[in-house]
């Protein structure tokens, strides 16, 4: 349940797959893939739920908004599951992204080899400490942030992933959006709205402040609970 | 309202704060903080929401879990409200914490040097590659993963952070708990549940696929939506 930014679930378009069941499908998948590897056809609802610790009857429904049908005392297909999934996610493509912060956070973003696995793929990293510029960060090169905007439009870009400290995350977010980028994926510590950047750019603020203070308010209420 | 994990609310313990607006708590007092500096002694419950693009009715309810009172025409004292959302956060004081896997991500961690204004101490840091180990990262030592559960025990760690690939995230959690952690915020792929470390656990998946995921999805819907 960590709610990284603490605002209200977004309000779904009609017909879509709710968000809430977008983001358990990763899970789905890396427990589908696992059985996979073992060699396994068919898995049972109950199975699935009760290694992910969910509910079987929720589980039913996210993994029926994958068009993929169970069947009783047969299961779910493996193969055609993880397939239906990757669909749904855009995993079976890449989307081409831009990052802005090449320090510390950028550079373990950079390294991240999972993130191509589920589907981003990014290109270029800019920074404004020119000491970072030119560089090659875990094969993706450092360019400096005038070139950002025309660089983005050439290419089509279409996100930007924001590793910068909070006091830079405006900067950096209008320098995408003026390059036509229409999602930001934001670590920075500042949560960015559609005040900062307009309406229609789509916003991920993960905060990782707002998912620690949940962690350390519940370390607290557990120790007041065992004096 | 990114939500992570994918998993529904937690059942709020009676009496507490709810996790959602603990959740907003960090983003009020990162705000707050640059009202403080610029010198700004009252502000209005209005100017907050507006500058956050949240609803009034949500930030005047927020704000009295803390204790501080907004004064008609008047607003709310901003020193006196910084102070109080630091003492319902914890920020107040630090909780020291250890981690496992000092590759790029958790190197990463251990130089977010924001963490500490929010709270977290990272003392020492734990990894299975003897290369790693010996290192000093962003001056945290990186110990043999060995000694953990026995020093863990000393100084009376209680929290955990994993910063390790998916496929050693259950080993690492089931080592920190050895070590009577009590508390696991989880930057592994693999979300961590009740089922490998057992329910007294207190577990924060930070779950970077499910935000991506859902990122990638409603850019797909934006372009459904254009065409």
């Amino acid at each position: 349940m960590p709610n990284l930014t603490g605002q209200d679930e977004r309000e779904e378009i009609s017909h879509a797959i709710p968000y809430p069941t977008i983001r358990r499908m990763p899970a789905y998948h890396r427990y589908l893939k696992g059985l996979q590897s073992d060699g396994l056809a068919m898995v049972s609802c109950t199975r699935i739920a009760e290694s992910l610790d969910l509910e079987p009857i929720q589980v039913r429904k996210d993994l029926a908004m994958t068009g993929t049908v169970g069947r009783p005392r047969i299961g779910y297909p493996v193969d055609a599951l993880i397939g239906a999934i990757e669909t749904v996610l855009g995993w079976d493509r890449w989307s081409e992204a831009f990052l802005v912060g090449a320090g510390n956070l950028g550079s373990a973003i950079l390294g991240y080899r999972a993130f191509k696995a589920i589907g981003l793929n990014i290109v270029a990293a800019f920074d404004i400490d020119p000491r970072r510029v030119g560089k090659m960060i875990h094969d993706v090169p450092v360019l400096a942030m005038e070139k950002l905007a025309n660089l983005a439009r050439r290419m089509k870009i279409r996100i930007g992933v924001i590793t910068v400290p909070a006091e830079a995350a405006e900067d950096a977010a209008k320098a995408l959006v003026r390059g036509g980028i229409e999602a930001i994926w934001n670590f920075s510590p500042l949560a960015l709205t559609g005040l900062h950047v307009g309406k229609d750019v789509i916003i991920e603020n993960v905060s990782l402040a707002s998912s620690l203070a949940v962690l350390i308010r519940r370390l607290g209420q557990t120790k007041a609970a065992q004096p």
